[in-house]
């Protein structure tokens, strides 16, 4: 059966009066996520976030923001109105929703338009594509309000398509743990003094969530073959801490395909493979974004797919 | 509004107990066509070959085969059920079905599993992708039937996506004259001593198709900026002929990206852009085929788009 790793995802920064969101209950975000067809299944936590880890991807709550992320055929718009129903949308101070690159959007429930329909029924906002409709590409929506995102709020997302790197083999191996499946991620050594996370799905799959302070990184992996894909996430300020960081993922996983996205950057590290798309813009609501589509050369030849 | 350039193709060789397919009169592809929602506009013919420009692409018909490619929301796989019911499905020596990569996938009438579906109730063959789903893709449809082609029986498909050479400033000018277009497309140039049979759409969109004694070349042109795509194809033997040809059409529209699909094909000559993808096959009923799905690098940003 095929199930679509790409994500939606939704980041939401509220105002002071809705206090911090880091005080909600726990049922709050049950329902929560339950809007968008997931559960939670797991929790870490210290003082700046709580990291839920979902049945279909991961939560992550600080005291005035949050970060949805759901693959498969969730529908994370209904959370963001569910949101705003509970805490007014005038209290919304920025939402970026944004929908990765699908391999059958056609088997969604829901597509962008239809989304971002529903989210102007509560909010202004542009709705953007990065990349080109018959490659990669990613949809973002934003609000049309000015949005003065602190100095340190950095994020990067890594998509990575076909993976067939070191650790392939054993991510297409059934039944595995989920120690086994992070040694071979060499989550300790990239991720030293993370507390994680994490969750082997059965037969296939994996999941991770990781907090330090105010820090996240996030992984899904959904491994089969003809539709492998594998997410990375964090807000770590990968220039300032270690610039290598990407590349020693990107070996890990061999990816034929990947994109980057990047909101508010500094970097411009040199990454394997050919960049075949690359967008720059300056969102109206304040961030900066940068997508990279990136392919590697074809070597040699492979076979057809029989369907 | 959006219209798919992205064709179906479908190439038919009957046996000879049919007659020759010369002999049959314009009524019968006029109404053959018409299954697809497609119309003839013009016709020109030598003694091998009768070249059809349809409202939707191409017809061509020789002796003991017919080459039926058509854009848009139009349904193919019709013309072939009619085919197939008027000279008998065992009357096929070979059927090559394929549907390439669209922008749109979800606007269209039909999808491959459903042609596929219909054509198996006639006829026994396999299907097959060439190119990864969040790439460039073709599927093709063969029949489980060996089929000894004729040793120069070479085609050769160049599709190429997001036009921006010397041409493309042209093409995007309304209500341009087919003999303007044709001018800057270079058609006397590159194809001397072939018969040419061209139309010019209104405001924008071109299609041409050429034979010389059984050689034909057809192009067709959709120049609308965000979903810009020319066909090119031809059963020439490229190689010996004019190695360099393909190089010559890509410097004319300056594709972004293209395919290059071969079925029988002896070539191997370097071309503009990075090779992403590359498959290559024997297929069951005797061709050979050979994809490769070329980039350019990008040398700078673009912008987001509004949607």
């Amino acid at each position: 059966m095929f199930f679509e790793g790409s994500e939606k995802k939704a980041e939401v920064v509220v105002s002071k009066v809705v206090g911090s969101l880091l005080d909600f209950e726990r049922q709050f975000w049950v329902e929560l996520v339950a809007r968008a067809q997931a559960e939670i299944i797991s929790e870490i936590h210290n003082p700046y976030c709580r990291a839920y880890l979902l049945s279909e991807s991961s939560l992550f709550v600080w005291k005035d923001r949050i970060l949805l992320i759901t693959c498969g055929e969730t529908t994370l718009v209904n959370s963001i109105l569910f949101l705003a129903k509970k805490i007014g949308p005038q209290n919304f101070e920025s939402l970026i929703f944004q929908r990765k690159n699908e391999y059958h959007s056609h088997l969604q429930r829901t597509n962008i338009f239809g989304d971002v329909q529903q989210l102007r029924e509560q909010f202004k906002g542009t709705l953007l594509r990065v990349g080109n409709l018959d490659g990669h590409f990613n949809y973002l929506f934003h609000l049309d309000k000015k949005f003065n995102s602190p100095l340190n709020d950095v994020t990067t997302e890594l998509l990575m398509y076909h993976i067939n790197g070191p650790a392939a083999k054993t991510l297409r191996t059934p039944y595995l743990s989920k120690d086994q499946i992070r040694m071979y991620l060499q989550i300790d050594d990239l991720f030293p003094d993370f507390q994680i996370d994490d969750f082997a799905f059965s037969p296939l799959g994996y999941s991770l969530n990781g907090i330090k302070d105010d820090k996240y990184i996030t992984i899904h992996i959904t491994p089969e073959e003809e539709v492998s894909y594998v997410s990375f996430e964090t807000n770590i300020d990968i220039k300032g801490q270690d610039k290598d960081l990407l590349n020693k993922i990107l070996n890990v996983y061999g990816p034929e395909t990947y994109d980057l996205l990047q909101f508010d950057t500094k970097n411009d590290v040199t990454y394997d493979g050919v960049c075949i798309n690359h967008v720059e813009d300056h969102l109206s609501c304040g961030y900066k974004i940068e997508f990279k589509h990136f392919h590697q050369v074809a070597t040699k030849p492979d076979t057809s797919k029989i369907v």
